[in-house]
């Protein structure tokens, strides 16, 4: 089908779906560093990790062997709900730029989650269902997560508890609502329903919360309740695995028409999205296939990638998570306000972490003026309104693109288009009204994150 | 391809989508009364409407007589943006009512202005820019319409002015700013740009607006300012007639699986979505072809079809519009406070008034708390988080799913899904609280609107 004119929009047939998610680990000659435990300085156990999480999640964080892992039927059932998601030829934007560029993108937005955040929240899910658990916990900041994770816990009949970071819970109340509409249990964090919470709630009266923190109450109500794990939506070898749909499903679509890109570019905040994006690509490219060039994207206000130590730290601000061997700016560092909340996070996936230190990726940090002015052109053009976190992408495939314009290359350019802004109107407006202003840390603001890295290595 | 296994969602490809609207009018019998002016009670002219309407879509108000008018190909390339829309066939929902029935929906809520309306608005918008005008003036209450013609006008470099009810700019700060974000002029209303919105301000201080204020605001606009028309987001035939897309995609998706709707049900308001959901089959049933149940349905708190009258009426409070014949409760009528805003509307459609009286179509009305109830049953078995006004339409369904149980029989349910509710979570909030009522006029109330009817019969 190389010749036929390539649509708008490339559906993939329910028969053309994934049967198995791809574990780009599997493919790495340098794998990640293993999760290690705080009190032992050693590689966390199967069995240390089945506390906290179900145990089949458990062996697929820790299987980096097995290449390609069956997707199980009732998650493929509920996959064919929402998904397969368009691969979009952006005609539109490339008209718009006046670039030789042939730009795509692969939209995650048109479920009611609002971003690909679904895709290991039904499969998270549905393990914790398998291994007959009563429910699940997890933390939520912005709450794409925890809307995510509603939506798959209401399906299989699970019951669902989400801390809300308590300044999203009263600023956000449109997402909690969501939440609550698929049955959700919300409750603001910190809370008084967690030892942990109420030793914050005295030390810090009328605190607002933050994501460490919610993690902490989280993990408290599910390592103290049994019947209960506690389940996370970035990060984890685990959710990159499940997110390779994205990457599988748009490999597929682009082949069908003999496409192929040359660069691959999404937005990254713990590497989930990115991770399932690029994971079919970069294995090609680690087997020695085919060559791509892969970008990720990130706020300059929370810089990981391009400006963070590879180094062990905790995954968390409350520092009860296990190490993981990642970019970080240290679990102490709190990032400038930006409104990717979706990317204000000091780490990164260990995978990833991994391929960029071995030279197989790129990053580069954007300000998030220029990302809002990205979004707007795009939505002006594309129709879409994007999310402030997949705004990063746009960002950079806009600039990729006129870069071919100047040079009169015709690169073919894919990026990810994670999920829309509908509840991110507090930020377009302080854009459309002028009043969005950038934050770049000074060296001496990094350096305080930096101080708090545990001596490990 | 009748036997083939029915996906979740069938989507057309690029060249199945239709290339011509179908104009229900032009098999009617009995055809819908002609607009008429207030003032000569004799049916409105091409010249009398052209000072209001662009001169092509004055052309397709008037035409009752030509079937098939071709979509032009710029608006053909718009539609690929975003369309086609999925036909998705229901198969979590059907197990969960544990129903023989089949029931699928045609969903029109996978573009950023969340409903079908974007269907009609770049039609609006393209023959005004084909006439050579700089913009567009509407008004919006709920801000699904004023949404889409934002974006419509910011694909054509069309200047898009939009008067909002007040108390809704106020309440829905977010979907104004989605309109700014496409570069639409939003003005609170009433205003004091317009003879009208100083007026009203005058005798009324501190207004919160309605409806048919804006609307008066939008024309004095397009009135009075060269290269300035008003556009209409429902009730015209002219809406209806791009409209017809939903069905003609949905007609065409089930055909090519041999699937032939019993019933077919949609939400009313206007009549924008009903009229165009049901264009093709109502053809069909007109030509004597095929039969169908076709069911509108609208709430119990604005029962237009099953407690208005059948007369000439204003389409809008502030008595400036035509006169319409349709199924009224009186311009005068101010239906009690419901959270579906686009079913809040006096009157409906003539041409689906026609048909209603004609004995083609029934109507049924149903009160907000069990409209809830099924949207969020619904949320919680297909995923998606549908429209206030959507989700009379899925009330519908499910008890024809539930009569289809109790009788064993194996009907097939088409309904229009028309958006999403990402915008209405105040009324989610409400019912989640348990704080949702619902009100039904008396017929005292009814009677108030019926006595402000012209007469002219």
């Amino acid at each position: 089908m190389a010749n036929e004119q390539i649509p708008y929009k490339i559906y993939l047939n329910e028969d053309e779906m994934p049967k198995a998610w791809y574990n780009l680990r599997a493919d790495m000659k340098n794998k990640p560093a293993p999760l290690m435990s705080a009190a032992t300085l050693r590689p966390m156990t199967k069995e240390e990790l089945s506390g906290v999480f179900c145990e089949e999640l458990v062996e697929q964080e820790l299987d980096d062997t097995t290449p390609f892992i069956e997707i199980p039927a009732e998650i493929r059932e509920f996959y064919k709900m929402y998904r397969p998601s368009p691969v979009v030829r952006a005609y539109c934007l490339e008209k718009a730029l006046g670039t030789p560029a042939k730009i795509y993108y692969k939209f995650e937005g048109n479920n009611t989650s609002g971003s690909h955040k679904l895709n290991s929240a039904i499969a998270q899910a549905y393990y914790a269902k398998k291994q007959g658990l009563k429910g699940v916990t997890t933390e939520t900041g912005a709450g794409q997560w925890g809307t995510a994770l509603s939506m798959a816990c209401a399906y299989l009949g699970l019951d669902c508890k989400v801390f809300m970071v308590k300044c999203s819970y009263e600023q956000k109340p449109f997402r909690r609502e969501v939440m609550r509409t698929y049955g959700a249990n919300v409750t603001p964090s910190p809370s008084m329903e967690t030892a942990i919470g109420r030793k914050i709630n005295e030390e810090f009266p009328g605190t607002t919360g933050s994501l460490g923190c919610a993690i902490s109450e989280a993990v408290e109500v599910a390592t103290s309740n049994p019947g209960y794990r506690y389940v996370l939506g970035s990060v984890l070898n685990q959710v990159l695995l499940h997110q390779s749909v994205i990457g599988l499903e748009a490999k597929t679509a682009l082949d069908k028409y003999g496409v192929t890109p040359d660069i691959i570019i999404g937005c990254a905040g713990g590497g989930s999205n990115l991770g399932g994006l690029i994971a079919p690509f970069m294995g090609e490219k680690l087997r020695g296939e085919k060559d791509y060039r892969i970008i990720a994207v990130e706020p300059a206000s929370c810089p990981s990638f391009t400006r963070g130590k590879f180094a062990y730290d905790f995954c968390d601000t409350g520092m009860i998570c296990p190490l993981a061997k990642m970019y970080t700016l240290g679990s102490g560092f709190i990032p400038s306000a930006n409104h990717a909340g979706g990317l204000r996070f000091h780490g990164m996936s260990t995978t990833l972490s991994q391929l960029y230190h071995d030279g197989l990726m790129e990053a580069r940090a954007v300000e998030q003026t220029s990302v809002f002015e990205a979004a707007q052109f795009f939505a002006r053009t594309e129709g879409i309104l994007p999310a402030p976190e997949s705004s990063h992408a746009i960002r950079a495939a806009i600039d990729e693109a006129i870069k071919c314009k100047e040079t009169g290359e015709e690169k073919t350019i894919l990026f990810g288009l994670t999920g829309t802004g509908y509840f991110d109107l507090v930020a377009y407006q302080k854009f459309n009204d002028g009043e969005m202003t950038d934050h770049i840390p000074t060296d001496e603001e990094l350096a305080v994150g930096f101080a708090g890295l545990p001596k490990v290595d």
